[in-house]
């Protein structure tokens, strides 16, 4: 039986299920998978913690070099999260041959180049399944089980806090600010809630996605982001009565060699499976040109699944013989697609005075926006305005802004775009 | 640049499709995987197929040994289905150290064991990602993905065909008749259609998952199996008033070691993520202690979507430096429960007279069947009969079945049982 020896650098929430499934399925990975795995160096100040988990004071240190130095193990999994100290730990690991499991998105997105050039000085292996999607082993399935597909595109809910806040707002009519508390309330989402609500988690999760998908890089810098704090609560209700429902959708494209990618809310229609993904759960919509669409759908976060996913990294890379070789080809401008085609969901204040909508009509019409749906509602306000809700085809990004400026600046119809919200297709 | 010599045994649909994606993608594979796959034999009597494909004839026999003796091939991947030639065929390639990918669920199911010796004799490896839900890679989810975690259970909808003909009857109310005769005439039914609506298909699938699963060997004969042709449309609609959709599930559990596993028509609660699989998709809904619920969704069959798996573990087996190593418990009476816990669906066509019903419920209690919902339907036909739909509390198949028994043989308020299916949870 092969024996693996792993240290933990941190045993906070996900740290402490990964060493509580360790310490539980000892026996059982040795009958199922013949390993022993045992935990042989914890990194960690806390030692309130560290003895609450059941870990001996002997084993547990705050230095890395106690690691390093360890022959006997040989594989490394960072909690800590953030660039610092994480990434000099890891390249300092690697460097001296014991590849490294984290589910660190920030790091991965940030300094993967760093890292496997690291992992190939010391011939040691990058293993990340939990840094996308929580227990759903969308990495292992890009990497392991689509190779036969050139992956044209992705579309996800791969964060499970914005996706709480999303529903609840939908289900119960709540508005963006009390979902937002309400999901602080339950430890869905955190005190300071930007990394999840302006989009920066989802977005370091979809240029690790994509680049494995397209074995091409496609850095943070290149993925459009825009977050879901300006929500309103009435968008939802009209995208309800045109059939939609409302979500933060990681999306990327490979188009003809083009890449694009972005993070935004998106209203998508009620029959794609995405619509049904409820709560914090997330899921994945992958489109393969040979297996067509497949979905991968589960828990996003949580001790537990990301632990799962841990785990099975730490699983996968003891089985290895070589460390996985990951072959992307590195990226200029050329490679990406800024421009990207998209239908607009806006709703306009309109004054309501005959002739404006043939205004607005045309205005878009010249600036190739063309109408799929249009609602217009009845206002009992004394504004003497009137909201107007318009659904376009596919357009390009820049030609509706073009549209939108002209529309608020050059017009006296439109008093003010009040949402702006893409339709995912 | 490593280079992979690969035989096909048949070049039907699925293996039609594998070779149009191994030529159409060498240079990709090159690329992206820096792997060089080379179609170096083709077994297959078809000529016209071969040409067709554009298939050198140099490379087309119909001799076994054209492969067995070739030792740049070193993976072969076979098409046949059904048990013979194909299991001669891969034991001989086994012994002699190729290592085999098929789609064969049936030879699968029925002789894996025999298959592994001669693996082992051969210090080959078995791939057979494509015997299970065609292009969605379930099995590589279970081996690479899920290793943490002990699987509690697993529910599918794993066949198409089925799948298609119930969505039919469900979204037009057609009886079972009319919707196969549409499925065979687009192609999703044979014209023998019993592998599929008798549920063998899925029971040769879910035997494989569970064992793969559990790490223990659940042969087919420990699958209890019953199929979908004597399911009535009014029974699709009564379900539908109670908030039920009708699946052809495969299901399987692990519970405290005793393992059952079965194939029935089902019903699913709405909200259920299977409630929404349509059409000729497939999905299956695993659950693991550690990550919760997951769901994998794709599409089933197909020659893209089936070749999809085959070339992935074509790449797989051939990046492998060692044979996947499948560790399985051989299996007796006692690691399976064969009386199983579940809701079920009756329909009763009950005398219409004062008191029947308490003669019903005082049986049905009797039994420690204890009712959960009841509809009881006006009849307009002159039969003095009512349809009486009961749906009962978790209920061990044992008591239901003696209920029934009961309540047909020494009751003469109940005409007949029209309808036993069982209820999802």
């Amino acid at each position: 039986m092969k024996k693996v020896g792993v240290a933990l650098l941190g045993v906070g929430t996900v740290g402490g299920g990964t060493y509580n499934i360790l310490k539980q399925k000892r026996e059982y990975f040795k009958k199922t998978q013949n390993l022993d795995v045992e935990v042989m160096h914890v990194l960690e100040r806390n030692l309130d913690r560290t003895r609450e988990l059941g870990i001996s004071d002997d084993i547990v240190s705050c230095d890395i070099d106690n690691v390093i130095n360890n022959k006997d193990i040989s594989i490394v999994c960072e909690f800590f999260g953030g660039i610092e100290p994480a990434r000099t730990f890891l390249i300092k690991a690697l460097e001296a041959g014991k590849s490294i499991v984290t589910a660190n998105k920030e790091l991965f997105s940030k300094h993967w180049p760093e890292l496997q050039e690291a992992a190939k000085k010391g011939n040691a292996g990058l293993y990340f399944e939990a840094s996308c999607v929580g227990g759903v082993p969308i990495i292992r399935t890009i990497t392991e089980g689509l190779q036969a597909n050139e992956i044209k595109s992705m579309q996800g809910i791969i964060n499970g806090t914005t996706n709480y806040i999303l529903s609840n707002m939908s289900d119960s009519g709540v508005s963006y600010e009390d979902a937002l508390k309400e999901a602080q309330r339950l430890g869905y989402a955190e005190a300071n809630p930007t990394a999840d609500v302006d989009g920066f988690d989802a977005m370091y999760k979809i240029s690790i996605l994509s680049t494995l998908a397209y074995h091409k890089r496609v850095p943070i810098s290149r993925v459009y982001r825009e977050g879901m704090t300006n929500i309103k609560s009435e968008d939802i209700n009209y995208g309800k009565e045109l059939g939609y429902t409302l979500k933060l959708l990681a999306i990327s494209k490979n188009i003809d060699g083009k890449i694009e990618a972005r993070v935004h809310p998106a209203f998508v229609k009620n029959n794609n499976p995405l619509a049904t993904v409820k709560g914090s759960f997330n899921a994945v919509l992958l489109n393969g040109d040979s297996v067509g669409d497949i979905m991968l759908y589960g828990r996003g976060a949580g001790d537990f699944p990301t632990g799962s996913a841990i785990v099975s990294d730490i699983i996968y890379a003891a089985q290895r013989t070589e460390p996985y070789n990951y072959i992307i080809e590195e990226t200029t401008d050329e490679d990406f697609n800024n421009d990207f085609f998209c239908r607009y969901y806006l709703r306009l204040s309109v004054v309501d005075a005959a002739g404006n909508f043939a205004t607005i009509a045309d205005v878009l019409g010249k600036n190739n926006v063309s109408i799929r749906q249009v609602v217009q509602k009845h206002s009992d306000d004394d504004t003497n305005t009137v909201p107007i809700i318009i659904v376009t085809h596919e357009t390009k990004e820049s030609d509706i802004q073009k549209a939108i400026a002209e529309l608020v600046e050059k017009n006296n119809c439109v008093m003010n775009v009040d949402a702006l919200i893409r339709v995912a297709q």
